[in-house]
Protein backbone atom coordinates (compact mmCIF):
# COMPACT_ATOMS: atom_id res chain seq x y z
CA UNK A 1 0.00 0.00 0.00
CA UNK A 2 1.50 3.68 -1.25
CA UNK A 3 0.10 6.67 0.80
CA UNK A 4 -0.50 9.51 -1.60
CA UNK A 5 1.47 12.49 0.21
CA UNK A 6 -0.68 15.24 -0.81
CA UNK A 7 1.93 16.93 1.76
CA UNK A 8 5.24 16.06 -0.36
CA UNK A 9 3.95 16.35 -3.50
CA UNK A 10 2.74 19.99 -3.01
CA UNK A 11 5.72 21.10 -1.63
CA UNK A 12 8.04 19.53 -4.51
CA UNK A 13 5.03 21.46 -6.80
CA UNK A 14 6.22 25.16 -4.89
CA UNK A 15 9.62 24.13 -4.47
CA UNK A 16 9.19 23.97 -8.59
CA UNK A 17 7.79 26.99 -9.48
CA UNK A 18 9.85 28.84 -6.62
CA UNK A 19 13.07 27.33 -8.93
CA UNK A 20 11.03 28.67 -12.09
CA UNK A 21 10.65 31.92 -10.58
CA UNK A 22 13.63 32.53 -9.86
CA UNK A 23 14.74 31.99 -13.26
CA UNK A 24 12.57 34.51 -14.44
CA UNK A 25 13.68 36.94 -12.02
CA UNK A 26 17.33 36.19 -13.12
CA UNK A 27 16.45 37.08 -16.61
CA UNK A 28 14.85 39.98 -15.56
CA UNK A 29 11.24 39.09 -16.44
CA UNK A 30 7.76 40.03 -14.52
CA UNK A 31 7.06 37.73 -11.92
CA UNK A 32 3.64 35.65 -12.15
CA UNK A 33 1.32 38.16 -9.71
CA UNK A 34 -1.90 36.62 -8.20
CA UNK A 35 -4.80 39.03 -6.87
CA UNK A 36 -7.43 37.82 -4.06
CA UNK A 37 -10.81 39.15 -3.62
CA UNK A 38 -12.81 38.86 -0.15
CA UNK A 39 -16.15 39.86 0.47
CA UNK A 40 -16.89 40.13 4.45
CA UNK A 41 -14.55 38.32 6.73
CA UNK A 42 -16.42 34.77 7.45
CA UNK A 43 -13.23 33.02 9.41
CA UNK A 44 -12.91 30.64 7.34
CA UNK A 45 -12.42 32.18 4.09
CA UNK A 46 -10.41 34.65 5.59
CA UNK A 47 -8.15 31.35 6.88
CA UNK A 48 -7.84 30.04 3.38
CA UNK A 49 -7.33 33.20 1.42
CA UNK A 50 -4.34 34.33 3.67
CA UNK A 51 -2.81 30.76 2.93
CA UNK A 52 -3.13 31.19 -0.39
CA UNK A 53 -1.79 34.91 -0.42
CA UNK A 54 1.17 33.14 1.75
CA UNK A 55 1.98 30.46 -0.52
CA UNK A 56 2.19 33.37 -3.30
CA UNK A 57 5.24 34.95 -1.04
CA UNK A 58 6.79 31.63 -0.47
CA UNK A 59 6.74 30.63 -4.41
CA UNK A 60 8.23 34.29 -5.01
CA UNK A 61 4.95 35.52 -6.50
CA UNK A 62 3.67 38.99 -6.19
CA UNK A 63 0.13 39.29 -4.82
CA UNK A 64 -2.21 41.16 -3.68
CA UNK A 65 -5.33 40.72 -0.99
CA UNK A 66 -8.15 42.83 -1.98
CA UNK A 67 -10.83 43.18 1.16
CA UNK A 68 -14.23 44.52 0.69
CA UNK A 69 -17.25 45.01 3.18
CA UNK A 70 -19.49 42.18 4.03
CA UNK A 71 -21.81 45.05 2.56
CA UNK A 72 -20.78 45.21 -0.87
CA UNK A 73 -23.55 45.46 -3.40
CA UNK A 74 -23.19 43.30 -6.85
CA UNK A 75 -22.10 46.34 -8.67
CA UNK A 76 -19.15 47.33 -6.59
CA UNK A 77 -17.84 44.02 -6.84
CA UNK A 78 -18.25 43.54 -10.73
CA UNK A 79 -16.83 46.93 -11.05
CA UNK A 80 -13.80 45.61 -9.27
CA UNK A 81 -13.80 42.58 -11.12
CA UNK A 82 -13.35 44.53 -14.07
CA UNK A 83 -10.35 46.76 -12.77
CA UNK A 84 -8.94 43.04 -12.35
CA UNK A 85 -9.51 42.31 -15.87
CA UNK A 86 -8.14 45.08 -17.25
CA UNK A 87 -5.05 45.66 -14.89
CA UNK A 88 -2.45 44.63 -16.71
CA UNK A 89 -0.11 43.29 -13.96
CA UNK A 90 -2.31 40.93 -12.37
CA UNK A 91 -1.94 37.62 -14.22
CA UNK A 92 -4.66 35.88 -12.60
CA UNK A 93 -7.68 36.54 -9.66
CA UNK A 94 -9.65 34.29 -7.70
CA UNK A 95 -12.85 35.79 -5.93
CA UNK A 96 -13.35 33.66 -2.82
CA UNK A 97 -16.25 31.91 -2.08
CA UNK A 98 -19.09 31.73 -0.46
CA UNK A 99 -20.30 35.29 -1.62
CA UNK A 100 -22.52 37.50 0.18
CA UNK A 101 -26.12 37.00 0.14
CA UNK A 102 -27.29 40.35 -1.68
CA UNK A 103 -23.96 38.66 -4.99
CA UNK A 104 -25.46 36.44 -7.25
CA UNK A 105 -22.00 34.61 -7.43
CA UNK A 106 -22.71 33.04 -10.79
CA UNK A 107 -23.24 37.06 -12.15
CA UNK A 108 -19.63 36.73 -10.80
CA UNK A 109 -17.91 33.87 -11.41
CA UNK A 110 -18.86 34.81 -15.19
CA UNK A 111 -17.53 38.56 -15.20
CA UNK A 112 -14.10 36.93 -14.31
CA UNK A 113 -11.77 36.66 -17.82
CA UNK A 114 -11.31 33.09 -18.59
CA UNK A 115 -7.93 34.20 -19.46
CA UNK A 116 -7.56 35.22 -15.36
CA UNK A 117 -9.39 32.47 -13.97
CA UNK A 118 -7.03 30.78 -12.49
CA UNK A 119 -9.91 28.72 -9.95
CA UNK A 120 -10.83 27.65 -13.48
CA UNK A 121 -14.72 28.31 -12.59
CA UNK A 122 -15.72 30.40 -15.70
CA UNK A 123 -17.78 28.36 -18.26
CA UNK A 124 -15.60 28.96 -21.10
CA UNK A 125 -12.87 27.45 -19.43
CA UNK A 126 -15.06 24.43 -17.74
CA UNK A 127 -16.10 23.95 -21.22
CA UNK A 128 -12.76 24.13 -22.61
CA UNK A 129 -12.05 21.37 -20.08
CA UNK A 130 -14.65 19.01 -21.16
CA UNK A 131 -13.64 19.75 -24.81
CA UNK A 132 -10.06 18.18 -24.15
CA UNK A 133 -8.73 21.75 -25.00
CA UNK A 134 -6.16 23.53 -22.58
CA UNK A 135 -7.23 25.33 -20.18
CA UNK A 136 -7.47 26.41 -16.18
CA UNK A 137 -8.60 22.99 -14.39
CA UNK A 138 -9.97 23.97 -10.89
CA UNK A 139 -7.51 23.08 -8.56
CA UNK A 140 -8.84 20.28 -6.88
CA UNK A 141 -9.06 17.93 -9.50
CA UNK A 142 -6.10 19.65 -10.87
CA UNK A 143 -4.60 18.44 -8.00
CA UNK A 144 -5.83 14.71 -7.92
CA UNK A 145 -4.78 14.41 -11.20
CA UNK A 146 -1.17 15.55 -10.59
CA UNK A 147 -0.98 13.38 -7.37
CA UNK A 148 -2.24 10.09 -9.86
CA UNK A 149 0.41 11.21 -12.70
CA UNK A 150 3.24 11.56 -9.94
CA UNK A 151 3.15 8.29 -8.30
CA UNK A 152 1.72 6.83 -11.88
CA UNK A 153 -1.18 4.92 -10.70
CA UNK A 154 -2.76 3.29 -13.96
CA UNK A 155 -6.18 4.92 -14.84
CA UNK A 156 -6.84 3.49 -18.54
CA UNK A 157 -9.48 1.17 -18.48
CA UNK A 158 -10.28 1.42 -15.43
CA UNK A 159 -13.23 1.47 -13.76
CA UNK A 160 -13.17 4.84 -11.49
CA UNK A 161 -16.37 5.69 -9.48
CA UNK A 162 -16.98 9.27 -8.51
CA UNK A 163 -19.03 10.21 -5.32
CA UNK A 164 -20.72 13.70 -5.11
CA UNK A 165 -21.43 15.73 -8.58
CA UNK A 166 -20.39 19.37 -7.51
CA UNK A 167 -19.32 22.01 -9.64
CA UNK A 168 -15.42 22.21 -8.01
CA UNK A 169 -14.82 18.69 -7.56
CA UNK A 170 -17.04 15.82 -8.55
CA UNK A 171 -18.25 16.56 -11.92
CA UNK A 172 -14.79 18.01 -13.32
CA UNK A 173 -13.23 14.52 -11.53
CA UNK A 174 -15.59 12.67 -13.83
CA UNK A 175 -14.93 14.60 -16.86
CA UNK A 176 -11.10 14.47 -16.71
CA UNK A 177 -10.81 10.55 -15.48
CA UNK A 178 -12.83 9.98 -19.03
CA UNK A 179 -10.49 11.78 -21.22
CA UNK A 180 -7.86 10.33 -23.79
CA UNK A 181 -4.63 10.48 -22.01
CA UNK A 182 -2.99 9.84 -18.86
CA UNK A 183 -4.39 10.50 -16.18
CA UNK A 184 -7.83 9.44 -17.95
CA UNK A 185 -8.89 7.00 -20.40
CA UNK A 186 -11.20 4.98 -17.59
CA UNK A 187 -14.22 4.20 -17.35
CA UNK A 188 -16.23 6.16 -15.00
CA UNK A 189 -19.32 6.42 -13.29
CA UNK A 190 -20.90 9.66 -11.53
CA UNK A 191 -22.82 9.09 -8.43
CA UNK A 192 -24.65 11.42 -6.08
CA UNK A 193 -27.36 11.95 -3.26
CA UNK A 194 -30.08 10.06 -6.33
CA UNK A 195 -28.00 6.91 -6.71
CA UNK A 196 -29.14 3.37 -5.73
CA UNK A 197 -27.23 0.76 -4.65
CA UNK A 198 -24.41 2.98 -4.22
CA UNK A 199 -22.47 0.45 -2.18
CA UNK A 200 -22.55 -2.21 -5.21
CA UNK A 201 -21.22 0.36 -7.72
CA UNK A 202 -18.23 1.22 -5.16
CA UNK A 203 -17.69 -2.75 -5.12
CA UNK A 204 -16.93 -2.40 -8.79
CA UNK A 205 -14.52 0.78 -8.68
CA UNK A 206 -10.57 0.24 -9.33
CA UNK A 207 -10.55 3.72 -8.25
CA UNK A 208 -12.73 5.41 -5.88
CA UNK A 209 -12.71 9.66 -5.68
CA UNK A 210 -15.15 10.59 -2.62
CA UNK A 211 -16.40 14.27 -2.86
CA UNK A 212 -19.07 13.65 -0.26
CA UNK A 213 -18.43 15.31 3.23
CA UNK A 214 -19.75 12.33 5.08
CA UNK A 215 -16.92 11.39 7.61
CA UNK A 216 -15.94 7.83 7.40
CA UNK A 217 -18.76 6.73 5.16
CA UNK A 218 -16.26 4.64 3.15
CA UNK A 219 -15.55 1.69 4.84
CA UNK A 220 -12.94 -0.96 3.73
CA UNK A 221 -16.23 -3.94 3.18
CA UNK A 222 -17.34 -1.13 0.91
CA UNK A 223 -14.42 -1.31 -1.71
CA UNK A 224 -12.51 -3.95 -4.00
CA UNK A 225 -8.96 -5.40 -2.81
CA UNK A 226 -5.98 -3.12 -4.52
CA UNK A 227 -8.49 -0.29 -5.04
CA UNK A 228 -7.13 3.35 -5.24
CA UNK A 229 -8.62 5.61 -2.80
CA UNK A 230 -8.98 9.67 -3.34
CA UNK A 231 -10.41 11.15 -0.20
CA UNK A 232 -11.78 14.74 -1.63
CA UNK A 233 -14.02 14.87 1.99
CA UNK A 234 -13.23 17.05 4.33
CA UNK A 235 -15.57 18.05 7.35
CA UNK A 236 -14.58 19.11 11.10
CA UNK A 237 -15.93 16.96 13.69
CA UNK A 238 -16.64 18.53 17.21
CA UNK A 239 -14.33 17.29 19.82
CA UNK A 240 -13.54 18.88 22.94
CA UNK A 241 -10.46 16.81 23.46
CA UNK A 242 -8.25 19.03 20.70
CA UNK A 243 -7.21 22.46 21.61
CA UNK A 244 -9.18 23.91 18.43
CA UNK A 245 -12.52 22.53 19.26
CA UNK A 246 -12.86 19.93 16.49
CA UNK A 247 -10.47 17.46 14.19
CA UNK A 248 -10.30 16.86 10.24
CA UNK A 249 -11.67 13.82 8.54
CA UNK A 250 -12.38 12.57 5.72
CA UNK A 251 -14.90 10.90 4.05
CA UNK A 252 -12.58 7.39 4.25
CA UNK A 253 -12.35 5.13 7.20
CA UNK A 254 -8.80 5.34 6.55
CA UNK A 255 -7.27 3.03 8.97
CA UNK A 256 -9.36 0.42 8.14
CA UNK A 257 -9.36 0.85 4.49
CA UNK A 258 -5.73 1.45 4.01
CA UNK A 259 -5.46 -2.18 4.90
CA UNK A 260 -7.31 -3.12 1.48
CA UNK A 261 -5.74 -0.42 -0.98
CA UNK A 262 -3.35 0.09 -3.39
CA UNK A 263 -2.85 3.79 -3.20
CA UNK A 264 -5.13 5.89 -0.86
CA UNK A 265 -4.71 9.56 -0.16
CA UNK A 266 -4.98 10.28 3.96
CA UNK A 267 -6.64 13.55 5.40
CA UNK A 268 -5.33 15.50 6.09
CA UNK A 269 -2.24 15.74 4.17
CA UNK A 270 -3.82 14.14 0.91
CA UNK A 271 -5.90 16.14 -1.56
CA UNK A 272 -6.05 19.22 0.67
CA UNK A 273 -2.11 20.40 0.69
CA UNK A 274 -2.63 19.97 -3.31
CA UNK A 275 -5.18 22.69 -3.97
CA UNK A 276 -3.09 25.82 -3.29
CA UNK A 277 -0.25 24.11 -5.01
CA UNK A 278 -2.41 23.98 -8.56
CA UNK A 279 -3.70 27.27 -7.80
CA UNK A 280 -0.09 28.30 -7.33
CA UNK A 281 0.56 26.35 -10.87
CA UNK A 282 -2.57 27.59 -12.61
CA UNK A 283 -1.29 31.00 -11.51
CA UNK A 284 2.12 30.28 -13.16
CA UNK A 285 0.49 29.01 -16.55
CA UNK A 286 -1.67 32.45 -16.63
CA UNK A 287 2.02 34.27 -16.10
CA UNK A 288 3.07 32.28 -18.60
CA UNK A 289 -0.30 32.63 -21.01
CA UNK A 290 -0.29 36.44 -20.77
CA UNK A 291 3.52 36.85 -21.53
CA UNK A 292 3.32 34.79 -24.95
CA UNK A 293 -0.16 36.93 -25.35
CA UNK A 294 1.44 40.34 -25.52
CA UNK B 1 -42.37 -2.21 -25.54
CA UNK B 2 -43.08 1.33 -26.41
CA UNK B 3 -40.92 2.58 -29.93
CA UNK B 4 -39.62 6.12 -29.39
CA UNK B 5 -40.74 7.45 -32.24
CA UNK B 6 -38.58 10.66 -33.12
CA UNK B 7 -40.41 11.21 -36.61
CA UNK B 8 -43.73 11.26 -34.72
CA UNK B 9 -42.39 13.56 -32.04
CA UNK B 10 -39.88 15.52 -34.60
CA UNK B 11 -43.19 16.45 -36.55
CA UNK B 12 -44.62 17.49 -33.43
CA UNK B 13 -42.19 19.56 -32.52
CA UNK B 14 -41.83 21.33 -35.97
CA UNK B 15 -45.68 21.70 -36.11
CA UNK B 16 -45.31 23.65 -32.58
CA UNK B 17 -42.45 25.58 -33.62
CA UNK B 18 -44.36 26.82 -36.99
CA UNK B 19 -47.47 27.60 -34.68
CA UNK B 20 -44.81 29.76 -32.42
CA UNK B 21 -43.30 31.56 -35.81
CA UNK B 22 -47.53 32.21 -36.99
CA UNK B 23 -47.94 33.94 -33.47
CA UNK B 24 -44.62 36.30 -33.96
CA UNK B 25 -45.90 37.40 -37.53
CA UNK B 26 -49.46 37.75 -36.44
CA UNK B 27 -48.03 40.13 -33.75
CA UNK B 28 -45.81 41.76 -36.57
CA UNK B 29 -42.31 40.53 -35.01
CA UNK B 30 -39.69 39.08 -36.82
CA UNK B 31 -39.32 35.50 -37.09
CA UNK B 32 -36.21 33.59 -36.78
CA UNK B 33 -33.10 33.43 -39.24
CA UNK B 34 -31.19 31.11 -39.69
CA UNK B 35 -28.01 31.09 -41.49
CA UNK B 36 -25.90 28.03 -42.28
CA UNK B 37 -22.24 27.98 -44.05
CA UNK B 38 -21.07 25.04 -45.65
CA UNK B 39 -16.95 24.89 -47.20
CA UNK B 40 -16.54 22.70 -49.86
CA UNK B 41 -19.05 20.12 -51.87
CA UNK B 42 -18.85 17.12 -49.87
CA UNK B 43 -22.45 14.92 -50.58
CA UNK B 44 -23.42 14.37 -47.42
CA UNK B 45 -22.70 17.93 -45.90
CA UNK B 46 -24.98 19.18 -49.04
CA UNK B 47 -27.84 17.12 -47.87
CA UNK B 48 -27.68 17.59 -43.94
CA UNK B 49 -27.09 21.17 -44.78
CA UNK B 50 -30.06 21.27 -47.40
CA UNK B 51 -32.34 19.33 -45.20
CA UNK B 52 -31.44 22.25 -42.32
CA UNK B 53 -32.64 24.86 -44.95
CA UNK B 54 -35.64 22.78 -45.89
CA UNK B 55 -36.68 22.39 -42.51
CA UNK B 56 -36.19 26.18 -41.52
CA UNK B 57 -38.49 27.27 -44.73
CA UNK B 58 -41.12 24.79 -43.62
CA UNK B 59 -41.82 26.05 -39.96
CA UNK B 60 -41.55 29.66 -41.31
CA UNK B 61 -38.40 30.34 -40.42
CA UNK B 62 -36.03 32.94 -42.42
CA UNK B 63 -32.80 30.70 -43.50
CA UNK B 64 -29.61 31.73 -45.33
CA UNK B 65 -27.13 29.43 -46.85
CA UNK B 66 -23.64 30.57 -47.39
CA UNK B 67 -21.74 28.06 -49.83
CA UNK B 68 -17.72 28.83 -49.89
CA UNK B 69 -15.42 26.76 -52.42
CA UNK B 70 -13.44 24.26 -51.05
CA UNK B 71 -10.31 26.11 -51.21
CA UNK B 72 -11.62 28.87 -48.53
CA UNK B 73 -8.51 30.17 -46.46
CA UNK B 74 -9.28 29.85 -42.59
CA UNK B 75 -8.66 33.37 -42.40
CA UNK B 76 -11.46 34.11 -44.75
CA UNK B 77 -14.35 31.28 -43.28
CA UNK B 78 -13.11 33.38 -39.77
CA UNK B 79 -14.24 36.95 -41.90
CA UNK B 80 -17.49 35.28 -42.95
CA UNK B 81 -17.98 33.90 -39.11
CA UNK B 82 -17.46 37.35 -37.96
CA UNK B 83 -19.84 38.81 -40.31
CA UNK B 84 -22.52 36.66 -39.10
CA UNK B 85 -21.72 37.40 -35.33
CA UNK B 86 -22.41 40.92 -36.37
CA UNK B 87 -25.13 40.85 -38.57
CA UNK B 88 -27.96 41.76 -36.41
CA UNK B 89 -30.71 40.02 -38.86
CA UNK B 90 -29.19 36.72 -37.99
CA UNK B 91 -30.52 35.15 -34.72
CA UNK B 92 -28.27 32.13 -34.66
CA UNK B 93 -25.85 30.08 -37.38
CA UNK B 94 -24.22 26.93 -37.96
CA UNK B 95 -21.13 26.03 -39.63
CA UNK B 96 -21.29 22.33 -41.44
CA UNK B 97 -18.87 19.93 -40.39
CA UNK B 98 -16.18 18.76 -41.10
CA UNK B 99 -14.23 21.60 -42.35
CA UNK B 100 -11.48 21.23 -45.28
CA UNK B 101 -8.27 20.54 -44.41
CA UNK B 102 -6.77 23.75 -44.63
CA UNK B 103 -8.83 25.34 -41.59
CA UNK B 104 -8.10 24.46 -38.36
CA UNK B 105 -11.89 23.44 -36.78
CA UNK B 106 -11.75 24.45 -33.45
CA UNK B 107 -10.61 27.75 -34.21
CA UNK B 108 -13.39 28.13 -36.27
CA UNK B 109 -15.89 26.92 -33.89
CA UNK B 110 -14.43 29.38 -31.01
CA UNK B 111 -14.89 32.32 -33.39
CA UNK B 112 -19.00 31.65 -33.48
CA UNK B 113 -20.28 33.86 -31.15
CA UNK B 114 -21.94 32.04 -28.23
CA UNK B 115 -25.28 33.50 -28.40
CA UNK B 116 -25.56 32.75 -32.01
CA UNK B 117 -23.94 29.05 -31.23
CA UNK B 118 -27.07 27.12 -32.15
CA UNK B 119 -24.73 23.81 -32.19
CA UNK B 120 -23.67 24.46 -28.77
CA UNK B 121 -20.62 23.76 -29.97
CA UNK B 122 -18.34 26.40 -28.45
CA UNK B 123 -17.04 25.73 -25.62
CA UNK B 124 -19.07 28.37 -23.43
CA UNK B 125 -22.33 26.57 -24.25
CA UNK B 126 -20.63 23.52 -23.50
CA UNK B 127 -18.90 24.50 -20.02
CA UNK B 128 -22.60 26.18 -19.08
CA UNK B 129 -24.10 22.95 -19.82
CA UNK B 130 -22.02 21.31 -17.57
CA UNK B 131 -22.67 24.05 -14.96
CA UNK B 132 -26.07 23.42 -14.99
CA UNK B 133 -26.89 27.10 -16.67
CA UNK B 134 -29.31 27.86 -19.60
CA UNK B 135 -27.95 27.35 -22.96
CA UNK B 136 -27.92 26.28 -26.25
CA UNK B 137 -27.79 22.03 -25.81
CA UNK B 138 -26.20 20.35 -28.67
CA UNK B 139 -29.02 19.14 -31.41
CA UNK B 140 -28.68 15.70 -30.79
CA UNK B 141 -28.04 15.21 -26.76
CA UNK B 142 -30.97 18.07 -26.81
CA UNK B 143 -33.13 15.23 -28.84
CA UNK B 144 -32.78 12.56 -26.82
CA UNK B 145 -34.04 14.79 -24.07
CA UNK B 146 -36.77 15.72 -25.71
CA UNK B 147 -37.85 11.65 -26.58
CA UNK B 148 -37.16 11.61 -23.03
CA UNK B 149 -39.21 13.93 -21.51
CA UNK B 150 -41.98 13.55 -24.03
CA UNK B 151 -43.07 9.78 -23.32
CA UNK B 152 -42.14 10.26 -19.59
CA UNK B 153 -38.98 7.28 -19.51
CA UNK B 154 -38.08 7.50 -15.78
CA UNK B 155 -34.21 8.81 -15.66
CA UNK B 156 -33.87 9.69 -11.89
CA UNK B 157 -31.90 6.89 -9.66
CA UNK B 158 -31.67 4.91 -12.78
CA UNK B 159 -27.90 3.79 -14.30
CA UNK B 160 -27.60 5.27 -17.64
CA UNK B 161 -24.50 3.59 -19.60
CA UNK B 162 -23.18 5.78 -22.23
CA UNK B 163 -21.39 4.11 -25.27
CA UNK B 164 -18.74 6.74 -26.72
CA UNK B 165 -17.29 9.91 -25.64
CA UNK B 166 -17.16 12.59 -28.51
CA UNK B 167 -17.98 15.67 -28.15
CA UNK B 168 -21.31 15.91 -30.12
CA UNK B 169 -23.19 12.94 -28.46
CA UNK B 170 -21.46 10.85 -25.81
CA UNK B 171 -19.58 13.25 -23.52
CA UNK B 172 -22.63 15.46 -23.33
CA UNK B 173 -25.19 12.76 -22.78
CA UNK B 174 -23.40 11.52 -20.00
CA UNK B 175 -23.30 15.07 -18.35
CA UNK B 176 -27.14 15.92 -19.42
CA UNK B 177 -28.31 12.58 -17.57
CA UNK B 178 -26.72 13.26 -14.61
CA UNK B 179 -27.57 16.70 -13.96
CA UNK B 180 -30.26 17.58 -11.58
CA UNK B 181 -33.63 17.85 -12.59
CA UNK B 182 -35.73 15.77 -15.09
CA UNK B 183 -34.47 14.07 -17.62
CA UNK B 184 -31.45 13.39 -15.46
CA UNK B 185 -30.88 12.32 -11.90
CA UNK B 186 -29.22 9.10 -13.33
CA UNK B 187 -26.40 7.52 -12.07
CA UNK B 188 -24.00 7.76 -15.53
CA UNK B 189 -21.24 5.47 -16.82
CA UNK B 190 -19.49 7.04 -19.60
CA UNK B 191 -17.46 4.02 -21.20
CA UNK B 192 -15.13 4.50 -24.77
CA UNK B 193 -12.62 2.41 -26.50
CA UNK B 194 -10.25 1.62 -23.19
CA UNK B 195 -13.19 0.35 -21.66
CA UNK B 196 -12.74 -2.81 -20.01
CA UNK B 197 -15.64 -5.98 -19.66
CA UNK B 198 -18.29 -3.45 -21.28
CA UNK B 199 -20.57 -6.22 -21.52
CA UNK B 200 -20.61 -6.76 -17.68
CA UNK B 201 -21.30 -2.64 -17.64
CA UNK B 202 -24.25 -2.59 -20.05
CA UNK B 203 -25.79 -5.70 -18.32
CA UNK B 204 -26.35 -3.35 -15.49
CA UNK B 205 -27.93 -0.70 -17.35
CA UNK B 206 -31.22 0.65 -16.65
CA UNK B 207 -30.78 3.06 -19.77
CA UNK B 208 -28.15 2.73 -22.61
CA UNK B 209 -27.27 5.30 -25.15
CA UNK B 210 -25.34 4.29 -28.12
CA UNK B 211 -23.47 6.42 -30.13
CA UNK B 212 -20.87 4.19 -31.17
CA UNK B 213 -21.22 3.54 -34.63
CA UNK B 214 -20.95 -0.32 -34.79
CA UNK B 215 -23.62 -1.88 -36.39
CA UNK B 216 -25.99 -4.14 -34.19
CA UNK B 217 -23.37 -4.00 -31.94
CA UNK B 218 -25.69 -4.22 -29.22
CA UNK B 219 -27.71 -7.73 -28.56
CA UNK B 220 -30.67 -9.02 -26.53
CA UNK B 221 -28.68 -11.06 -24.33
CA UNK B 222 -26.68 -7.92 -23.39
CA UNK B 223 -28.88 -5.85 -21.95
CA UNK B 224 -31.60 -6.04 -18.83
CA UNK B 225 -35.25 -6.89 -19.16
CA UNK B 226 -36.85 -3.82 -19.28
CA UNK B 227 -34.22 -1.82 -20.20
CA UNK B 228 -34.35 1.44 -22.36
CA UNK B 229 -32.83 1.99 -25.48
CA UNK B 230 -31.48 5.21 -27.29
CA UNK B 231 -29.51 4.03 -30.49
CA UNK B 232 -27.69 6.92 -31.79
CA UNK B 233 -25.68 5.23 -33.81
CA UNK B 234 -26.23 5.62 -37.83
CA UNK B 235 -24.31 3.24 -39.99
CA UNK B 236 -24.62 2.84 -44.24
CA UNK B 237 -24.24 -0.94 -45.02
CA UNK B 238 -23.51 -1.41 -48.59
CA UNK B 239 -26.25 -3.63 -50.11
CA UNK B 240 -27.00 -3.87 -53.89
CA UNK B 241 -30.39 -4.94 -53.67
CA UNK B 242 -31.08 -1.49 -52.63
CA UNK B 243 -31.70 1.13 -54.86
CA UNK B 244 -29.02 4.17 -53.11
CA UNK B 245 -26.69 0.98 -52.77
CA UNK B 246 -27.04 0.83 -49.10
CA UNK B 247 -28.87 0.79 -45.92
CA UNK B 248 -29.48 2.56 -42.58
CA UNK B 249 -28.38 0.87 -39.77
CA UNK B 250 -28.30 1.31 -35.53
CA UNK B 251 -25.68 -0.17 -32.95
CA UNK B 252 -28.40 -1.69 -31.91
CA UNK B 253 -30.48 -5.18 -33.38
CA UNK B 254 -33.43 -3.61 -33.35
CA UNK B 255 -35.27 -6.44 -33.86
CA UNK B 256 -34.33 -8.93 -31.06
CA UNK B 257 -33.49 -6.37 -28.84
CA UNK B 258 -37.24 -4.78 -28.75
CA UNK B 259 -38.88 -8.19 -27.38
CA UNK B 260 -36.58 -7.09 -24.27
CA UNK B 261 -36.96 -3.17 -24.10
CA UNK B 262 -38.94 -0.96 -22.20
CA UNK B 263 -38.40 1.68 -24.79
CA UNK B 264 -36.47 1.69 -27.76
CA UNK B 265 -35.50 4.18 -30.50
CA UNK B 266 -35.52 2.65 -34.04
CA UNK B 267 -33.11 3.80 -36.66
CA UNK B 268 -33.91 5.15 -38.84
CA UNK B 269 -36.81 7.41 -37.35
CA UNK B 270 -35.66 7.33 -33.56
CA UNK B 271 -33.17 10.11 -32.42
CA UNK B 272 -32.16 11.30 -36.36
CA UNK B 273 -35.39 13.15 -37.20
CA UNK B 274 -34.93 14.78 -33.46
CA UNK B 275 -31.35 16.24 -34.63
CA UNK B 276 -32.99 18.57 -36.98
CA UNK B 277 -36.18 19.67 -34.70
CA UNK B 278 -33.87 20.88 -31.97
CA UNK B 279 -31.54 22.85 -34.27
CA UNK B 280 -34.92 24.73 -35.11
CA UNK B 281 -35.85 24.65 -31.33
CA UNK B 282 -32.46 26.32 -30.53
CA UNK B 283 -32.55 28.96 -33.23
CA UNK B 284 -36.00 30.22 -31.97
CA UNK B 285 -34.50 29.90 -28.59
CA UNK B 286 -31.94 32.00 -29.85
CA UNK B 287 -34.45 34.54 -31.66
CA UNK B 288 -36.41 34.91 -27.81
CA UNK B 289 -32.62 35.66 -26.14
CA UNK B 290 -31.63 37.93 -29.51
CA UNK B 291 -35.13 39.77 -28.75
CA UNK B 292 -34.75 40.06 -24.92
CA UNK B 293 -31.04 41.73 -25.20
CA UNK B 294 -32.14 44.27 -27.27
Amino acid sequence: MTVLDGKKVSNDIKAEIAAEVEKMKANGEKVPHLAAVLVGNDGASLTYVGSKVRSCKRVGFESTLIQMPNTTSELELLKKIEELNENDDIDGFIVQLPLPKQIDTQKVLMAVHPDKDVDGFHPTNFGKMALDMSTFIPATPFGILELIERYGVETQGKHTVVIGRSHIVGRPMSILMGRKGFPGNSTVTLTHSRTKNITQIISQADIVISALGKPKFLKAEMVKDDAVIIDVGITRVPDETKEKGYYITGDVDYENVKKKASYITPVPGGVGPMTIAMLLKNTLLARERHRSRS
